[in-house]
């Protein structure tokens, strides 16, 4: 298994409930994660809530200091931060977490997409850098709370890098209950962003906060 | 729990893999099960095989004679089937089952639908009747061994017809281990369609036969 401790993990967006909620569960694994914002100020508030030795910076420091950094920005702003940091990233692990979803009186719905899904895009911003998707369904709720200590929940990674998916895989394994699961290459990304749709409606239906798990593996 | 023995079940498309699966464990759960296909004669065939009551005819008298359908057919012959049974299916609930693939090279993707997905092009070309989609995930392979008794699987059913939804997650639930969850209306149909692709690359990474289940519900 792939060692991930002594890796760097920068959270961008890491202020936002799905990055903050990782970068918890990453720093109690023993993580060295630092907290990206487009505010320092709240950045390093983040960190100094979440302790265990979680930093905080502004995204573009978050960077260049992470081995490997986690997007976790809203959908809207991905295009145009990934851009600003194609230099920062090159030759980096990058791992996108982005559900490019609406909202309407039916409730959830995905977004299209121009390149096909928000790890597409990425990858074609980011051509020095080594894209995976992950961490899409993964609830920020759950996360949050620590009375859950396990959260028996599958991370499909998605890839075209063998090494950087296994990397990624062992990310999610390092989290109690968590699994890291090949999910396939990054053109089939956009159904795995897009699923999240489904998750929020059955969290509507069922009051609850529905991850997946993937049998027979 | 609604109660579906006493319900008649055509499965058009019901000699292919997923179809005749999945009208074996119906069949086993005491439910009266009708397998269409293009064929009276390979329809026949396949129901004698099947045994425990199936019954088989061309699909056209399937749809005519069924309370509601499965539609298991392979998405090229999709559109023209569903037209030329319009008249039969009304009134009727039908579930789709059906996954837009593509293979090349690189392995399985997801194709585009112009309605969106196969679900929803079955809702167009079905005014009159009740289109829900499910079913798409579970093993054809599985679901023919009988040695696995229990298939311990979720089945995603998504529409926007509550009584419809509900009955078919009954049908699955029919099924030992095998569970109905409601997974969204129709138009967050095609990530579930197109997730097949990355079960279907899960299987070739793990040599597995991979389903899913939903967390925390």
């Amino acid at each position: 298994m792939t060692d991930v401790t002594g890796l760097k993990v920068g959270v961008l967006g890491g202020t936002g409930p799905q990055g903050k909620g990782l970068a918890l569960r990453w720093a109690k694994a023993g993580i060295k994660v630092i907290i990206g914002s487009r505010s320092v100020e709240r950045a390093v508030a983040a960190a100094a809530e979440l302790g265990d030795g979680v930093t905080g910076m502004d995204n573009q420091g978050t960077a260049a200091t992470a081995d490997l950094v986690l997007v976790a920005v809203p959908w809207e702003g991905h295009g145009e931060l990934l851009t600003s940091l194609r230099d920062e990233l090159a030759g980096k692990i990058v791992i996108d977490c982005v559900n490019p979803l609406g909202f309407d009186k039916q409730g959830p719905f995905a977004l299209p997409v121009e390149d096909g899904s928000a790890a597409q895009q990425a990858a074609k911003l980011l051509p020095r850098s080594r894209v995976t998707a992950a961490f899409h369904h993964v609830s920020a709720v759950r996360l949050a709370e620590l009375s859950t200590p396990e959260l028996h929940t599958d991370v499909l990674v998605l890839g075209d890098d063998r090494e950087a998916t296994d990397l990624v895989r062992a990310l999610a394994d390092a989290v109690p209950g968590m699994r890291g699961v090949y999910g396939g290459r990054l053109r089939n990304a956009h159904q795995v962003e897009a699923l999240t749709a489904n998750l929020i409606a059955i969290n509507r239906r069922y009051g609850a906060h529905a991850g997946i798990r993937i049998t027979d593996v």
